[in-house]
């Protein structure tokens, strides 16, 4: 069992009508504000009406940097730290979902240096620095409004790399189950899926590490099962949304990885597919997801199998180990395609077969994924065939 | 469901050899550090020591206050206002369990203001300034080392009150299983009754919050349950006592509550005990909760037992309702009484039976605890009788 610092200072206004108390956390940080975010979704909704009403009540100069693309780019970066460093911006606000916030915290680590941001991320330069960010939830789904990661795509180079520091953690969050009643069918199927991965990423781990943190995913699993298709059915459903907004950020800030430190699998061949064709996310790794699982299990790893398909699905533990550990690979391809309804195979999201070698040698970096499973780029390669 | 702000800023360095980041921590604070511990048993283990050492490589001036009892007094609140207020103390370093970490909280507060500290439990004054504090945990227990909260016993006036305010919650904590090894069986048993109950004081409650901190609160019970056996067989258990430790701190920062916003029970009634006979807490709660769940347990309450029953116990779920209810009752009893080897009687403790209707009316203040069941005094009275 690995030692673990536990820092997650991010404070979260959680409920609805929550965003009055945005413009008193605002002018703690100063007097000049971006405000960052995608398309014109939150000015269909209001939203933007009174985020610019809190900046205005905060008595706060106001900025604007929107545009920002799901798997966002370095040049929407590029353009935002231009823009806080003209204007002197003291305090940055992100609304929207991951992308928006990943994009943002490039900002504010871009906006304190003065070389190119991309250097974060291809050079891996360590993030010493940021502007303070507040964040206003509008998808649960990536967890960036509580955890200290970012991930920015650079369509020149064809990479999507992620950063990590302290000091991209978001001041604080806003979380208001009610902004995304309107989030799509198709947008809350993918956002579970991501969530849902986040999850196994850390969960399936020889080293067992704290049973405790064990139940907690489990719970969280069970939670993301429950309601994503109450919410997908019915999108007005403030429990559902509750339950998965919370979820969401709990899955991926941090705290349910103790002391376990292996590398992911699913997360880096994922990147290597939206990196080429756009695809949505977690989308991606709903089709990854259970081939991984398939290609990992065998008589060393099937006893976490076990763990997962009894605790997560209820599956009968007097079944023999492996018969459980398929049943639970088999219910979890049930919901992701069937439950969530998402698309099974690559071939249907028009990603070329002949890809396959490139993002596998990308994802594994030339090296191996000591995650889960030892995973060298030919592994990967038939992970990604397992998934035409 | 109610909204929620969470904000628990504090910072934790889990596991074996951390202490090593102590003289790193208490630097940002100042020079001047007063120690707070109990007993000896801090300089017969060598933690002390430790300690000292931690001290000196930050260059800091260390000042001390030994013999902060369990149950802690008052008096030695008063005494470690004064020495922090002569001695210009800049921060604050709690050796111990749940009572030195208690205590230290309201020297803190008490060191920034001119009153009586006990005005912040009897007249309920605010607390707006508190010293840093770090802690060192010795128990796994209370919850301190990461809540604002602190509770202080007054012998004169047979008082036990509880103070909270954000300026309390510890800066650092240090979260080390093997400092745990030496804590005796009993000891063991009653800390891990005191996490139990602390879960709960907040599950048991009939206006349904998220789900998913319901599943985080099982996951902590079937933590408990399962480890707090194996510590008290194998007290070297590091995976038992990583497992109890960190269940204690979530099981009472705030996090499982999310929007719950019901008074507790056990505790105000077990306060009342603890103040007049100074039994251990954990022990108190033992005998109370299972004569609790008990006398609230009817047509109204029962869907709650029955989630308890299902997902804690196991018990089988075609089972009726209030059967199932009935049995967990009976395994919680088992649990506390059996399985931790706890006094199952307040007579056995050498409570007197008239002390009863003073210890009720205190517990609820002449008035109604508005918790899982409304309780006045007579209710409160016959939960006590229960427990002869």
């Amino acid at each position: 069992m690995n030692n673990f610092v536990y820092d997650i200072p991010v404070k979260v206004y959680f409920g609805e009508n929550q965003l009055g108390n945005l413009s008193t956390e605002l002018k703690k940080y100063g007097k000049r504000v971006l405000l960052t975010y995608g398309g014109g979704s939150i000015k269909r909704s209001g939203l933007y009406d009174e985020i610019v009403a809190e900046v205005e009540k905060a008595g706060m100069e106001l900025f604007e940097l929107s545009g920002i693309d799901p798997n966002p780019r370095i040049e929407s970066v590029r353009t935002g730290v231009k823009l806080c460093k003209e204007e002197k911006i003291d305090v940055l606000l992100a609304v929207g979902g991951g992308s928006t916030i990943d994009a943002t915290k490039a900002i504010a680590a871009g906006s304190c240096v003065d070389f190119d941001p991309w250097d974060f991320f291809s050079k891996r330069t360590p993030i010493e620095k940021a502007l303070p960010l507040i964040t206003v939830l509008t998808l649960a789904a990536t967890g960036s409004e509580m955890n200290r990661n970012g991930v920015v795509s650079n369509p020149e180079t064809q990479d999507k790399i992620g950063i990590a520091a302290r000091a991209l953690l978001p001041k604080v969050s806003f979380l208001d189950p009610t902004i995304t009643y309107s989030v799509s069918k198709y947008q809350t199927a993918c956002g579970s899926a991501d969530i849902l991965n986040h999850i196994m990423e850390v969960y399936f781990n020889m080293n067992q590490d704290l049973f405790m943190l064990d139940t907690v995913m489990e719970g969280l699993m069970k939670t993301v099962m429950k309601y994503a298709p109450v919410a997908m059915r019915e999108p007005d459903n403030y429990e559902a949304r509750a339950n998965l907004m919370w979820a969401s950020s709990w899955a991926i800030n941090g705290f349910v990885n103790g002391g376990k430190q292996l590398p992911w699998s699913c997360h880096p061949i994922e990147h290597e597919i939206s990196a080429i064709y756009d695809i949505t996310h977690g989308l991606g790794l709903a089709i990854i997801a259970p081939r991984w699982l398939e290609y990992c299990l065998d008589e060393t790893t099937v006893s976490k199998y076990y763990q997962y398909g009894t605790n997560v699905f209820g599956i009968d533990p007097s079944l023999k180990a492996m018969t459980v550990a398929k049943k639970s690979i088999e219910m979890t391809a049930d919901f992701l395609y069937n439950t969530l309804g998402l698309t099974s195979t690559l071939s249907e999201v028009g990603v070329k077969k002949e890809d396959i070698p490139t993002m596998a040698q990308k994802a594994c970096g030339n090296d191996i994924i000591h995650g889960f499973k030892d995973l060298n780029q030919k592994d990967i390669e038939k992970i990604l065939e397992m998934c035409f």
